[in-house]
């Protein structure tokens, strides 16, 4: 772990290798592009206003804005020499005790004290399905177990478009939606509330270059057009889906609210976990193929925390097990000519893994409710209760090396 | 019908009691908010810099815009006041001979001189599944002719997110996709051009006012968020969709484009042409029921144009066919607090009726190709070729008013 004159506890997610990008509403002045080193924000576009970055250009000002994508659109030389200037910086010895002492009063705060706003504007949203764990857990619950897999799930990355209006950033509540839920024991379906609320855990990619309607991204290059990363709970309800969803999949279900974590940790921060993906058998199709490690070693947890009570860990699963990698998804999704936007976020589907305690969602760890988890106040949860709050926490370590994503954190409000 | 000063041809569109937006592309000075009354289009931005608007206050200029978005939050009071300033300036004896002069040297364009732009900046897309005939002929198709409506059809509008940043503007030309396909006769996919390339003949909303997220628009609210229709085809390679859409609905095969005219008709243009729905039998749930004339009376076309031949008309439909009324869409999305945002596109989805002539797209006046459709040099069409043109037409009319939406056009090329 390389040390920085700013603290940095052990086990942060925030180490001087990470240097990831959020929009913190810096007091007195507004949203700016921000980075996180330990416990201690930076506003960035105060050092770009101290002349830090003059080296790299000096047009447009990309950090006094309210999102990232007028940064991310800069380009990677850009956005890499940004993320090698705070490192030079902030690393220890980097900076005089004059320029450190001027750092501290100008451009940096406590992260605590300040909050974290939706980093991107995301023009679309599309999520994908590309745990086998879980495609199978899902098809064994509710349709064949001896099929559970669909007869395209091993050719393609399957994946729908969905909601870009309510995706939210971590820290907000949303009321529990309410919506048509057709119970097993009557004829018509029932208005109300669902009863079947749960949370789906989830990793978003963020696109980091524009492409032309009809052009295609060639899988080999498609890391390319990938920014970063951030958490992401695909809150869903089951009892309104499995309502609504033949034949074209999920709507209400999901679009009531997503919740992304504040802060995009960049590919190049992610470069030191790589890992090979699964084996794919049967062989995908040309388009597909990759070589190399185009997986991530990502750690990944879901935590409950029911109202005045301590958290419960009810998940530990890991982005490793994915069996379509993102440059697989983004190739698909491309393979078409479907243009994408800076910004555009990819997300993963239900990252579950091969044991029963890395299921990524209530559905699977309670086995669609037959199986309740008992927290530790002795309250039982098939699905997520008012007043539960839902953490997700994602890092990555290798040796003493940690790059971590912090979390995404949602509170369920009874329905309005 | 109402006379201007400005010719307007007997069966125009543009008649003075239409008054659509779009943007043209306005020859030495950019993109602006323009009108149309017979083939004559309008820079409404040279009317305000002329003081047109004054009355209606002068802050920030909605005009001078690449889109209507910042325009239609002005709010229905502006944006119908704009539609009363323009009416009250254009018709017969509205101007004298000094003002009509100064406006054909400063504000007027031959229409067909004027690059129309797409009109909105849409935040999400949404298509529904609203005509009863085509779900009809779909299931009867593809699933179960004595049950040919899935159980939730007559309960609620069936819907899907769709891709927002492949919508493009009337005019444009489209690479046929290409993609997974899994032939009959191959345990295997394979990967191609479609060779099932189709058009959907449908009507969108524009949404007009946000929403919160958690906020539902009740049902009998619903019109006053919405500012307008133009008409939209959502292309379908029919092919790719049958293997990619289990089980999470059409995701490539659809997001390939999608074209909209460029004239954004307002609802209060549509009000002479409202009709009442169809009954709605079981009875829907509180939350969707309506009263009133919740259709409108649209006449719909659509015709294939082959390289160097006539245009040829497939299908004579009606927008009055619809089942889910816009209102109830828009109720049924919300229900659950999804946020919408002004520029939000709602199709309607294909819009067939209840004669063969009638039907929306090739699936079905074709059969699932099995009733090729003759063009008049001969040639046969099960779906789409290469070097067709697809135009779609809509317009009401009644007595000798006239209201129309002039043409979603789009050219399909060979796949790239």
């Amino acid at each position: 772990m390389i040390k920085s004159w700013i603290e940095i506890k052990e086990n942060s997610d925030f180490s001087m290798e990470n240097i990831p990008f959020g929009i913190g509403n810096i007091p007195g002045s507004g949203p700016k592009v921000c980075t996180r080193i330990g416990d201690t924000l930076i506003d960035i576009s105060m050092l770009s206003k101290l002349g830090y970055f003059d080296q790299l250009g000096r047009d447009e000002d990309v950090f006094d804005k309210e999102v990232l994508n007028p940064f991310i659109a800069k380009g990677k030389s850009f956005t890499c020499g940004v993320r090698t200037i705070i490192f030079e910086c902030f690393i220890h010895g980097g900076a005089s005790e004059n320029e450190s002492s001027l750092l501290n009063e100008r451009a940096l705060y406590p992260a605590d004290s300040i909050e974290m706003l939706m980093p991107l504007d995301v023009g679309d949203y599309t999520d994908f399905y590309s745990s086998r764990e879980h495609a199978t857990n899902v098809g064994v619950m509710f349709r064949d177990p001896e099929n559970a897999l669909l007869p395209n799930w091993l050719h393609l990355p399957v994946g729908y478009h969905g909601r870009a209006s309510s995706i939210i950033v971590s820290g907000a509540s949303i009321h529990r939606p309410k919506g048509q839920i057709k119970p097993a024991d009557s004829p018509l379906p029932v208005f109300g509330p669902t009863r079947q609320l749960d949370f789906e855990l989830e990793l978003a990619f963020v696109v980091g270059k524009n492409t032309s309607l009809g052009q295609s991204v060639p899988v080999a290059e498609a890391e390319s057009y990938i920014f970063g990363l951030l958490l992401f709970n695909d809150l869903s309800a089951r009892d309104i889906q499995a309502w609504e969803y033949v034949p074209l999949g999920p709507f209400l279900s999901k679009n009531f609210g997503s919740v992304v974590s504040p802060w995009v940790v960049t590919m190049d921060a992610l470069k030191p976990f790589r890992v090979p993906g699964p084996m794919q058998e049967p062989e995908v199709l040309p388009y597909l193929r990759t070589e190399g490690d185009n997986n991530i070693d990502i750690n990944l947890e879901v935590s409950i925390q029911a109202a005045d009570q301590p958290e419960f860990t009810v998940c530990k699963s890991n982005f490793r097990y994915m069996y379509w990698s993102m440059s697989q998804q983004l190739a698909h999704h491309t393979v078409n000519g479907c243009n994408i936007r800076i910004g555009d976020l990819y997300a993963s589907g239900t990252i579950s893994g091969p044991e029963e305690g890395s299921f990524g969602s209530m559905l699977e760890l309670t086995w669609r409710g037959t199986r309740p988890i008992i927290l530790p106040d002795g309250s039982e949860r098939k699905f997520i209760d008012d007043g539960d709050t839902i953490i997700i926490r994602g890092h990555c370590h290798k040796e003493n090396l940690r790059v971590g994503f912090g979390e995404a954190v949602v509170t369920i409000l009874p329905s309005n």
